[in-house]
């Protein structure tokens, strides 16, 4: 039976990975890498940075794919089939991949930034996968240090406050409202500063960048003073990098309470 | 100038480790363990596990101190103020273990299971410490991974659906009404099994205690059938070890739709 690793490997300090991640990726025969393209070419370099450091060379195979281009241009309604099809062309090439280049009694992994729990597709797609009946393989999930706990942990700060809850949600929903009902919201995939919308709020915000590499930026503080110098701060690594993956929390005062 | 790392290790799988906190481990002096009483002797020892799995007998320090009772008789809207106590009460025994235990150029440790972000008190009562002003010392965190990543690991699916939110909330919360618009709700620190109160929604359970450990037992499944198993499973476990640690993952289903 083939066997599927899904390795989650920390927020992008090589340091964040487990134990148990790092004998997941000496017991597995071939890594699967989707290129999501230049880029993002950095991160593919910090995949294989980690196997290097981390496994013996010449011990495993290296197979790399072309992810296929997601449809960002449909807004709003349309996002959800957007993201179906998408899906099912990935479930398409993982399908070709496990099928082609891994043996009957090999072990395959597909190494997932952060935790593969949170914001990730791989799980559904090898579900999709086996769904479709075509190949067939055993998988399990090495859970990984989010860019939600690295976040907080650079910032020093929980994630709730004692006994309330904390929501992490999209940009996305973001701009459709403040969450009802809570007052810690963590955002991930927000390409448009969503959090701008909410300045003249009190709310703290604690937000990070290329956590946990040596590009990390951190900014936090009261949203109105804050969110002009991480749109600056935001706007000038986008241009020297080329991409940006950031993640914030924001933190609600309920009218007349401090901390 | 003192240090301390309050370092998160996992949800009880050793090899959920870090590679970041067992060097965090391996640069301290002086390790302190709070002990909650008999109960959870368990985990004090798996504590200590950790440390003889990972640092040489002889290199560190341990100092044990046992935790203030914490009030949990006051109900309701007492809750906070208890909370507040204990936390003082917890800042007075965490500032005379430093002051009088960790030297001027040493490193102190505070070992947190699962992630110090998640519903854990460290953070606050280091900062609250260090507000009264008595002792100073530099502090960070090593992010864990916490039960809820754990937990989705084991029953492999992910913490939210596609472009969702996710939102991670307590026993009592839940008990006051199912949150507000997000169907997909990790439930912490629930000693009452609140979840029965929604068995007759169309609601997946995914549940889980002891994670990671030898202990460990897993359950999920539509709601209404899988809650009489969990009750049983959970009072079974909770007579042979005396204690239990548990979460779950609800995940609400829309009116007429699947997966």
């Amino acid at each position: 039976m083939r066997k599927i690793h899904v390795i989650g490997i920390g927020a992008g300090d090589p340091d964040q990975l487990t134990l148990q991640a790092v004998k997941a990726l000496r017991s597995t025969d071939v890594f699967f890498i989707l290129d999501k393209g230049e880029v993002k070419s950095d991160l593919v370099q910090l995949r294989r940075d980690i196997l290097d450091a981390h496994i013996p060379e010449g011990t495993y195979r290296l197979v790399e794919a072309r992810d296929p281009e997601r449809n960002r241009s449909a807004g709003g309604a349309a996002y959800s089939p957007a993201v179906g099809d998408w899906r099912s062309a990935r479930a398409g090439i993982y399908e070709r991949l496990i099928a082609e280049e891994l043996g009957e009694d090999e072990s395959g992994a597909f190494l997932v930034w952060g935790d593969p729990a949170l914001y990730d597709s791989t799980l559904g797609i090898l579900d999709e996968v086996l769904g479709r009946g075509a190949v067939t393989f055993e998988y399990d999930v090495v859970p990984g240090i989010s860019s939600v706990s690295a976040l907080v942990a650079r910032h020093r700060t929980g994630l709730n406050r004692v006994a309330r809850p904390v929501q992490i949600t999209t940009g996305r929903r973001l701009a459709e409202g403040f969450p009802e009902d809570v007052d810690d919201v963590v955002v991930m995939l927000d390409a448009h500063q969503v959090f701008r919308q909410y300045a003249d709020e009190d709310i703290d915000i604690y937000w990070g960048a290329y956590i946990g590499t040596p590009d990390e930026i951190l900014a936090s503080g009261p949203l109105a003073s804050t969110a002009p110098r991480i749109e600056r701060l935001r706007a000038e690594a986008r241009e020297r990098k080329g991409w940006i993956m950031d993640t914030y929390l924001l933190r609600r005062h309920p009218r007349g309470q401090g901390g």
